[in-house]
């Protein structure tokens, strides 16, 4: 049992709705968009040149995905980032297939320098990320989620952030402690946006004012276990996805308190 | 109850099943094209400056949404909308967020002096466009609904058109009479997209060829009626978002008639 | 009674899980990934000219959608399809609404002249593409499937690829031999995408491995077989549209050859 306050984390971000900017891959933006609202947070796609900064000066969170990136989108999420970290705003990055081609490599390269408050990926990424060299086939996880605990924690000694690895179990390090996650369903990788979507969430709790490694955590966990409440309600990958909106605004800090099977080890 | 013949309208879109030409943004076109398919209209997404314009001279109607804006998609918007005004073909703007930046405001202004035959946003946007200062909070309400009402007789003068206020209760305004509708359910704001999607249906009752203001009070009607349908058939807002398009299918112009709750005063 | 050996096409494709690149429209990136997923695949959306061809150089399949094209996009799919070819890897072209403007037409023949491994569209997309000059109203079927089996035959003559024409009754050709399926349910077309979608799915079964011909009619029945199981436990197009995936999760290959209607003609 976790001795993290994931309840009142879930909460504060209720209690703040606040709005979140997502600069995000076109497969994500609706299931992005309708989970986010669905825990209580007020989603804006916004990633023009000509706003995405001056949104982000505004934003309680961002968060930048390179999904289906192309140089001038990449452009935005530099300007964006920047613009966050100007004014002191926390943003996560998502950073999807990014060891698949040179031009996911570079715009990964790049936003790392800009020092995310919270990184978001499964094992392959988070490995490709940290140059580790990970065998991830396009944008599905090719290695086991432990693997990648030693990439995280080089990506949370070069950004001074927290990294979260997500898959089966799910791992939050913020270079001091982790914490394993444990909930979730087999049926959650069969709907697709489903990590881009969390990455949002995880920029929700951020906006809500908590401490960025409890708030990272309990995003995790409000997400995963909704997503088992969901699954005993649906048949399959379709039936889920009707039901995970539902669930994620059903759940109460209590139920997440009391469902969550979250083990934080201290170095 | 209303004098309108509501019920006529939707058999009358549904009849001419009309090709309507949607510039609208990512996080809107898949429910957008969902919902219009399932009300009876046959929609089409088509943006390219290249092809925008061209598009518009043949469609039975096009609406024009900023949520997801960049000057290239503003040219084509601009485009659009002229070639609609030249072959007389109803046109729709929802000015999604359009208080919220720079670029935003711009776009709505360039719009706006195209004369849309119908405007349908929130009070912040109705006020915001208006140039009235509205205190929108990204792309949600944050006004109630009744105080934009001055912005949008602003906007009727304005424009010659009808402007459409949407939120708990909406109203359709055409500077000699006003319709207040006061259908749908809480759980609507929770599912992203369904304002913009709205509009892809007031601009399939316009195609249907009814008078601009009856057919877009039609359209928020059938819309809301439908939308307490389903929200009667579900449990949260994934539910809701599955139960809709059926909701949508089904309503027939007796339903509509029946359950319709619509107030027009006349000045 | 079909003699293909439908159920084994899926079962092979299963064991790929191939991974497949699309560069598609908007509106069908959410559905596409969700029912390729579902199906058994893994799909990757992946669009921008510096990256497009590197990724088609190691996907197993590549589709490529012209339904919200521009100019950018139409270069990008070009780069992709002749890498493909180059690759020997099977593309998938789907010319949606290609009658509808200059643009369309134009990328239809650019795309055209790489030699689809298969194209599949509706009847109208069909005889367009031929330049047979289809009465196409926007991206709907304004023909009869049958009637385009000579538009169909003069593309397989043209590119020595197969054609699927879909409709209430599909068809496929490759010249020698012609499969009629008679699959479905009157449901499908009041979602959106579904075609678009059932466009990666053939990109999957080609990656599986098998021969054209068989592993596109085995996508067409198992989509379709799919389908009515989705129908008969739906209640309009949104609940079909969350029942859908669950669907295609369950079919299993002896349901694929027990329920699908194919009839095979050689010439």
């Amino acid at each position: 049992m976790s001795k993290l306050a994931l309840g009142a984390e879930l909460a504060r971000m209720r209690q703040a709705a606040p709005l979140v900017q997502n600069i995000t891959n076109y497969v994500a933006m609706n299931p992005m968009a309708n989970l986010m609202l669905a825990i209580g947070a007020s989603p804006a796609m916004v990633h023009a040149q000509e706003e995405a900064a001056e949104f982000a000066g505004f934003a309680g969170a961002l968060t930048v995905n390179i999904g289906t990136l192309d140089p001038d989108w990449v452009k935005s999420m530099e300007r964006a980032a920047w613009a966050a970290n100007e004014a002191g705003t926390p943003w996560v990055l998502d950073p999807v297939a990014v060891g698949a081609t040179a031009l996911r490599r570079d715009a990964g390269e790049r936003l790392l320098a800009l020092n995310p408050t919270v990184i978001r990926g499964n094992a392959s990424e988070i490995i490709a990320l940290a140059g580790a060299g990970g065998a991830g086939k396009g944008v599905d996880a090719g290695d086991e989620v432990a693997a990648a605990e030693a990439a995280g924690l080089a990506l949370v000694a070069q950004t001074g952030g927290v990294v979260a690895v997500t898959g089966p179990v799910d791992y939050v390090m913020d270079g001091r402690k982790t914490a394993r996650i444990s909930n979730g369903d087999p049926v959650m990788p069969l709907v697709t946006a489903l990590g881009c979507s969390l990455t949002g969430v995880v920029g929700a709790f951020l906006a809500g004012g908590g401490e960025t490694f409890d708030a990272t955590v309990a995003a995790l966990a409000a997400y995963t276990v909704a997503g088992e409440d969901a699954a005993a309600r649906s048949e399959g990958p379709g039936s889920f996805a009707a039901a995970f909106p539902d669930a994620l605004h059903r759940l109460t800090p209590e139920d997440l308190d009391a469902k969550a099977t979250v083990e934080v080890t201290a170095f």
